[in-house]
């Protein structure tokens, strides 16, 4: 159409996961904490009153930005509050990233977070794509990689997403420092706190001037609802970044809930180490009915049911645990389309989902 | 500094308003409507429990946009929910203009918005800046040099702001004819509610493929605390702008608080009929202590005070009127820097300003 630029025009959008309203739907398929948030956000949510919501809210969510800073141990300028870790992605392509015909684009550790591609492509900024290596390790000339394409930002998700993988903190260390001054290294711990260890030692001790942590309420915090992310990274990488964010961008409701919950991040903390006990048993059960299964520092398993040869396997497997009312992931792509992406759930979801397997004869 | 891009480092950030914390404060500063949100917003936000806040809200956020489609009758796919009315200007820019070199960028009628130009900064397009003419009308020639600059979207704030001055209907229908084929029209109705007409036709009954409306919760509805706004187009606009927005960009409780908002329409025209009789009521006090005020049709007077030959006056005033804990707008830019931006607040709120004025010897 006329009014429409090119690059949007032939985009094909971000297809979130599928977001069944009923209720009765046993929902393992975009990765959300299985339990309930701690009652500290909702005793915030219902402390927000008519004139809060009346009035703008703070416009830097101070607040919240003290709170994860007293976590992380850092000034409240290395903290970036966002909409949904989304948004941090989209600032970091912004604030980084020249549209074509330059090449200072984004490089993406693929299979990943298929939104990052979408993101590159609405930017309108090169895109290099470097496919992961055997159970999805980062390649060894991954940062090589980077440079040599001029790129200006990397990304990571570590935990990485889909297989669960975890790289190491001295893996990441040595891509950052062979990025150093040539681009920034985007670790997106979405998935962290399910995880052994973290890389925020990259920005709270090394104090490296090219490392931005993606951090997400949506699992950890049990709060995909509310759309709340933050960053953390060196003040100079925040300041940049906190002048692209639209000037409002958290709301108030947001703020209070956001607040409460980091700052009770033992209740939170709590339910991690349910959801890794539960994770656990899964595999367990899976591989004794003969899957292969990823070690998963996520709240999430991809895992290979037997006997796929093919596509056909998982994919029918996919359709059939939706007939028993279960919801898993499916991803139609290159290493991942014989797999199924697996949701940590409770005790009982996790006990109602190998019935069901087994009532399907999903084992060898 | 090495990793951000020139146009982004180069960039002076967008300052809001002053948000002061402490409550004493007679806030006339930022636009904010004076009465609360309807009872209705607050119901429905305790009606958000942990389960809804657990999971990913409605991408879409389909309950809201039912809602506002009903109110506008028109379909859903004319609807387009934001956070904030800011988002749906960045989505436009990103949506129809391409960054440099090319010309295919933004005319802004100025003074207006000052978020505008800072958001083309960010998306790096061309910026068009068309001075608007005596009483801040939009200039005969607008949609010719719209086109003569090869833009492909330009900004139009009607009631405009900070002037509230209202462009009619048809002045806008001409203008948007003009550009059909070639440009959008974006015309930002924030403070619609409160002005004497809307150019809500121009999508409704004419169809036309090139108006974009941006609507917002934030002055009629009392929300500026929650950021929500929408847009209202033809679809097969809305459908571009929903390909570039962030895949969750509104959050489960803002969805719910907005719904209900709008479907107490007739609630919160209450209040805007309050604030209409307070704006005349100080307009007149104004001019009868020798103030010149323009006419306005949004929840806010632009106003000269008397013997304001420099930016002193003004200046100066609205430093006093800080001292008396009363917070009005100053812009220290061509043609506002003798005048003051006064937002309507209650009956109430509107006596202590004149009692303030009064004491400090405003007037003529």
């Amino acid at each position: 159409m006329a009014y429409v630029r090119k690059n949007i025009h032939g985009l094909n959008a971000y297809v979130p996961g599928e977001q069944p309203s009923d209720e009765d739907i046993l929902k393992l398929n975009t990765n959300e904490n299985p339990f309930p948030p701690t009652p500290a956000v909702l005793k915030a949510i219902a402390g927000v009153g008519p004139e809060q919501l009346r009035r703008y809210p703070c416009p830097t969510a101070s607040e919240f930005r003290a709170v994860a800073a007293n976590t992380h141990g850092v000034d409240s300028d290395m903290v970036i509050a966002t909409n949904g870790g989304d948004e941090l992605l989209r600032l970091a392509l912004t604030t980084f990233c020249d549209p074509l015909p330059t090449g200072a684009g984004v490089a993406v550790a693929e299979p990943s977070y298929s939104l990052c591609p979408v993101l590159a492509a609405i930017h309108d900024t090169d895109l290099l794509r470097i496919p992961l290596g055997d159970a999805f390790a980062l390649p060894g000339d991954f940062a090589e990689r980077v440079l040599e394409a001029g790129c200006r930002l990397a990304m990571v998700v570590n935990p990485h997403a889909p297989s669960g993988r975890l790289e190491s903190l001295d893996t990441l260390r040595a891509v950052a420092s062979r990025l150093q001054g040539r681009a920034v290294l985007l670790v997106d711990e979405a998935y962290v706190d399910f995880a052994a260890e973290d890389a925020s030692a990259l920005v709270t001790r090394d104090a490296r001037d090219n490392v931005l942590l993606l951090r997400s309420l949506s699992k950890g915090y049990s709060l995909a609802g509310l759309r709340f992310g933050y960053g953390l990274a060196h003040r100079d990488l925040i300041a940049a970044m906190d002048k692209v964010r639209d000037s409002y961008n958290t709301d108030a409701l947001a703020q209070a809930a956001a607040t409460a919950a980091l700052a009770s991040r033992q209740v939170a903390s709590d339910n991690w180490s349910r959801v890794t006990t539960q994770r656990t048993r899964l595999a367990t059960a899976l591989r004794q009915r003969g899957w292969s299964v990823l070690d998963s520092h996520a709240n999430f398993l991809l895992a290979t049911p037997p006997d796929a040869t093919g596509v056909q396997v998982a994919q029918s497997l996919y359709r059939d645990l939706q007939k028993h009312q279960i919801f898993v992931r499916y991803f139609n792509a290159p290493t991942l389309s014989d797999k199924l992406r697996i949701t940590i759930g409770t005790e009982a979801q996790v006990d109602a989902l190998i019935t069901a397997l087994d009532a399907m004869g999903a084992s060898s």
